[in-house]
């Protein structure tokens, strides 16, 4: 059974949501289900990094979502027009929608859930929030039994790299992002980015799928990092905090009822706090909920590979549910049909590999006797067995020993042990106190 | 429509379940839908945290996997026997199967996964590793188009708990334990915990899931944390690591072909890292997968709330396609119906708080004339409208002025931006140079 897939647009997202599905080996079995029998381009002639067929390929983008044998419209252009009207008209034809585009999601979700409720088709957005991280679905599903209280973001990659780079090396914002802009971490117009509204639209995402309402995007408060100075980073260093650009969504009760307060604004972020160690483009989401307590979603908040993983995993998301649907949710002996993503599976084996094939480095801390040149002994034998030295910390005395303490490069756990007995075996060796392995 | 849920054992996982099913505001809509029909407990006289009909109640195990009412079997007794008879013979009866079972999974999930494939039910565990992370569902969907490659986990939170004390006091070994034993962060028989069995099961299942095979829990390498000395913790800090009980699960490709590695061993895990981080009893789980590179799932490892927060999840998740299989998967008006935790939803308007009645701590950047007991005067002036100081940093000179950093405590938005107001307008302040908000 194969599900058609109609693609918007092939710009980076787009290209490596592509490269996933002409790539199936070791992924999920349902991906060789999908089939990209459309993709929607400006121009046909530009030269791609996907080997897909040229008949695929179509300036019309009305032809894909109103295409009758299309079951999802994957909507990777982004912008807002004309992605929203596509999307509707997607809707409307009764295709299901996957879209990494949250400028739109937040402006339009009314619209677009509105008329996917109407039509019975889903409209999944991993990729709007948080890039590659799963956490629109963890929302949806795996903390669908909690009542959230509060949601804490890092969910800008572009003004967590400036911000982790004027901490990292003092320097001052407007040097650090004309320096973003030149590496391409910033766009040439940075304000969505550095003013806080791009955190503001995806915050007004994640409110609204954890505290299940409608939320205005336009009552988001936003405050941006412009005007965060290299002395303000200092002093937050000094108390013990770094400072983030944070999005917040929280619960709020007061006499008058129940609100919610939704804001984006730089935060002095507790050093022990999860989110203090959140640097450069990676992306975290932290939500606390009762039962749950805080729980934490860490990972690359941009980027194609990321970004696909997510719109990949929404499209065999729906797939998914096709395929119960359309088996008439019965298999031939009469038991229901299983959802493939979530159902048991365990068709084959896994071959285990035997601890001495497995590679690693090593902590070895190790008594010698009080020798000169006895490190230059210890690395000549570690070195004959193939296993270098990365570091090495020489302490005082202990007794008649002397400790020693060494990491080496990544070895074959099989070679190490070979060096550690030959090492043992020594006169001069007169313990080896601990071996531990170095991620 | 209803969906019958009996409770195998009703200790702390199974009154945390039964404590949110029977308070759903705020939650899912469906967890309304959710009835406990039957609680298999010992012994029927016990008190109970739960407020329960005491006609649930039965010693009668047998009767509620059997009984042909029930939709989905909760098994929250934990051991391997008779919990794995019960959930055969609960699948065999064609319920589905929510379980917290990490020993009785890893141990036989063959056996129980081929059963619930011959009676189309779905048997989920998330629960069963990292207590209320959301980590298993994520890897069945969120991260489905991916080629996993490895996985790294710090699983076990008992041995974290005590590394995380070991590091922070300086202490050995055998006293933290003993303390944890006193304080209930670790067994009579800590056996299971700093032998990293518990976390060999969990690795095995993770394994499992992510690299889409059947996993030989026997064949898991595991080391536990017992010869881990004070003397390798200060090493390690002084070499930029700090040492972790990892669980690693990596693919690895041979000539002889693809193998798995399967690991739980201590590991020095380098300061950069972010699982060096993970401290007391979290847990946190490290994936790496093309395309998406590393993602981290961080959260509570254990207690009542946090796993039963997993386990309603799971019922919920099945609760949902059985609505979705009983509603004929078809609308009045032919639309098909959606599974309710993935259809967009968006009935309510969420009320969104003014920004001056949000409560949050501030810093405060300010320069003053530098005269005798400005300080002073800066906390009155604030403590006039309410807001009160946590941390007060006054630095040199700056030409006439005196620079001051403070941080207040938790203070209405509101009142404080009359207070700032008021010191702006004083003649011994210069400038207000930045504030920023502080988690």
């Amino acid at each position: 059974m194969a599900f058609k897939v109609g693609l918007l647009g092939l710009g980076t997202v787009g290209t490596g949501t592509a490269q996933i599905l002409l790539d199936p080996a070791q992924r999920h079995p349902l991906v060789k289900d999908l089939e990209i029998t459309k993709v929607g381009v400006r121009s046909l002639d530009k030269p791609r990094d996907v080997d897909l067929p040229q008949a695929v390929f179509t300036t019309d983008l009305d032809a894909i979502v109103t295409d009758p044998d299309i079951d999802i419209v994957v909507e990777v252009m982004g912008g807002l027009e004309p992605a929203r009207s596509l999307m509707l008209k997607a809707i409307e034809n009764g295709k299901h929608v996957v879209t990494a585009n949250k400028a739109a999601i937040a402006l339009y979700s009314d619209e677009i859930f509105t008329a996917a409720e109407k039509a019975g088709v889903y409209v999944l957005l991993e990729a709007a929030v948080g890039g590659g991280i799963p956490v629109i679905e963890p929302l949806k599903q795996s903390l669908c039994s909690n009542r959230i209280t509060r949601i804490s973001g890092i969910i800008n990659g572009t003004t967590n790299y400036i911000l982790t780079r004027m901490k990292d090396e003092g320097g001052a914002f407007d040097d650090i992002l004309a320096d973003a802009q030149a590496l391409g971490y910033a766009e040439a117009d940075p304000t969505a980015d550095v003013d806080g509204l791009d955190a503001a639209d995806k915050i007004a995402i994640l409110a609204s799928l954890a505290f299940g309402g409608r939320v205005d995007r336009t009552a988001v408060y936003s405050e941006g990092i412009r005007n965060i100075a290299a002395e303000d980073i200092a002093y937050a260093d000094n108390l013990g905090f770094v400072i983030k650009l944070l999005a917040v969504a929280k619960r709020q009760t007061t006499d008058a009822g129940e609100q919610l307060e939704l804001r984006v604004h730089p935060t002095l972020v507790p050093n022990a706090h999860p989110l203090s160690n959140v640097n450069g483009v990676y992306n975290a989401i932290f939500v606390e909920g009762d039962p749950v307590g805080q729980v934490m979603f860490y990972g690359p908040g941009a980027g194609a590979g990321p970004t696909a993983s997510a719109v990949v995993a929404d499209i065999l998301n729906i797939a998914a549910l096709l395929q119960v649907e359309r088996g008439t949710a019965q298999r031939a002996d009469g038991t229901p049909l299983l959802d493939p993503l979530l159902a048991c599976t365990h068709q084959t084996d896994c071959a285990i590999a035997p601890i001495e094939s497995t590679e690693t480095r090593f902590y070895v801390r190790l008594l010698t006797q009080d020798q000169p040149g006895v490190i230059g002994f210890v690395g000549t034998c570690f070195g004959e067995h193939g296993v270098s030295l990365a570091s090495v910390v020489q302490t005082n005395r202990q007794g008649d020993s002397v400790e020693i303490a060494v990491v080496t490069h990544n070895v074959q756990e099989g070679k190490f042990r070979q060096a550690l007995e030959k090492l043992t075996a020594q006169d001069s060796v007169n313990d080896i106190a601990s071996v531990i392995r170095v991620l």
